[in-house]
């Protein structure tokens, strides 16, 4: 299974029944930089997040860390919070992640994700 | 059980047979600040780590992706990978982590996340 | 007097006449994480601003600067201007404390900031 | 009086007795990059620092919060903590001022900034 | 010529035929703080940006890497890839410019900023 | 020619004379983590930074322009900036280079990467 293959199997494992939001994005980047959609297939999931050694789950407890350390990464925050529910992690699970935030990222930070999170629903809510 | 004795059993989970380091932070920052010791133990651990609905070795990946996104947090980091050994997490599991990182937090900080892993040793090595 | 009602009575101070948008935003959050406003009344308030020591005016200056080094904070710079001027700043004073994180956090995060003091009206001024 | 002398009047004035420090970064500075320390000088100081409508400490207590928010300042917070001193800010008053950082900076960063505190003594204590 | 005259040479060369979204933004600026416009020009690019030494599309390089680094500057990103393309740099070498951020930044301050990127237009496009 | 071969060379261009440094740093990565100096090889240089449409001196600038933003990776700049003079760049464009964070990174963190960079000799400098 080549790289790529790696990569786009963890994704689809991630996105559960709702690709669509992904496909966009990657679709739009791809119109200015079509290898930039690649790259986060091959390497961000294909070389990195589909290792094994450590879950998706917890893998997606580690990515939400550093985005609210980060800051400003939104959008990504969002998506990576729907990957950590179709890997398996409750909503419950998440506040609670969000929560262990507070004390290192401060609560400005922490409140911003904990935003994000509100505006979450759980996997498969509409279906 | 109050805040405080919620914490500071939290802490001696997350500090093994090991406390010394931690104690003599305390101890330094008490000197210049008293009640800033206090507050890590009543609110970082007595209000937050210690909660229900996310086990500790869980909530340690969580600190160490907020910390590696925020960078500049070398000594943070080195306890925290402490307190993940104690909490049950694998040294490769760590590595995992680190990694994990790499897309999200980019190189530089990812880099410099591993070599202060590097400096773990495993818990109980000298027992 | 609690830990809660120390907090909520520098919340009042601070809030002034226009209590309203700290509510709403704590509510949206209580209905997500019930303890995460909590916390901030207790700990950021009730534990740190209302300690002695430093007046409330001097404690927005501190938190304003936090912000602007920090980035990516828009809302809660908003609200803590409006604490500022609540604290008995005036917007000059507020004007020359975002002057000064220019030489610190560089043009593009005081610019925004000084974007945000502009949206952000003297109190009572409906009154 | 130039924008040089102004910034070099309030350099000495947050200097206070011990200059030296101050002096020998700037030299060094100079030898790579001979304008560096005339731009710290003529814009940091002469044009935004020297300005009315906020006194100097009120100044310093903007400058601690930007530079805890950004983090990895080390060396410029012990200057900016020298400076506040002279500006008339008591080390009790800059101990609150560092505990304020912590709802807003975080742990880690407020640990980092009372430890930078710590090693910094009262202006005038060897005379 | 004068440091404001050198800065406002520098910009009307980087604005090429689009001044007015910085005029507007700075005259919004000049409003709630006259002197802020004046030190960007007089500063940021009458003492630095017209420095010999460096021509102006490498100077936007270093820029759209601070910026990037920054996040959180979405705005100022924007008026700095219309800068580099007056600067004489082509759209497709800023997608590469955006690429190399990759493996320092991250995917997601990269996409980010590739996505303000494709918000902007070839210069003169609408002439 | 692999992902891999393409990055190896180009790090050997970047390198020059003194490929000791990287070779310790990868080294000392490779024994906690085998795969991470690879993905640095493959990713950072094979994919991105020996892409044709941008040079390799621009690309360092770009580079150089990320870590200022960033801070806290005093390692990674010296690296890079040692690149950069081995792509060409003369040490007086690293000057400039450096300068031109000032307005968008603030003091701090310039004054810091120009001592990263008063560290550095010419290339060659001991043939």
């Amino acid at each position: 299974m080549s790289r790529y293959e790696r990569g786009a199997a963890r994704i689809r494992e991630l996105d559960g029944e709702n690709p669509e939001r992904r496909q966009e994005v990657y679709a739009a980047l791809a119109r200015i930089a079509p290898d930039l959609p690649r790259f986060a297939v091959e390497f961000a999931y294909g070389d990195i997040h589909s290792r094994p050694g450590l879950d998706p789950a917890r893998r997606e407890l580690v990515i939400l860390g550093v985005l609210v350390g980060l800051g400003d990464t939104r959008q990504q925050l969002a998506s990576h919070l729907r990957s950590a529910l179709n890997a398996g992690l409750t909503r419950d699970e998440l506040v609670e992640a969000v929560l262990q935030t507070l004390p290192y990222a401060g609560f400005p930070r922490a409140i911003n994700a904990m935003e994000v999170l509100s505006g979450i629903g759980t996997p498969r809510s509409d279906g």
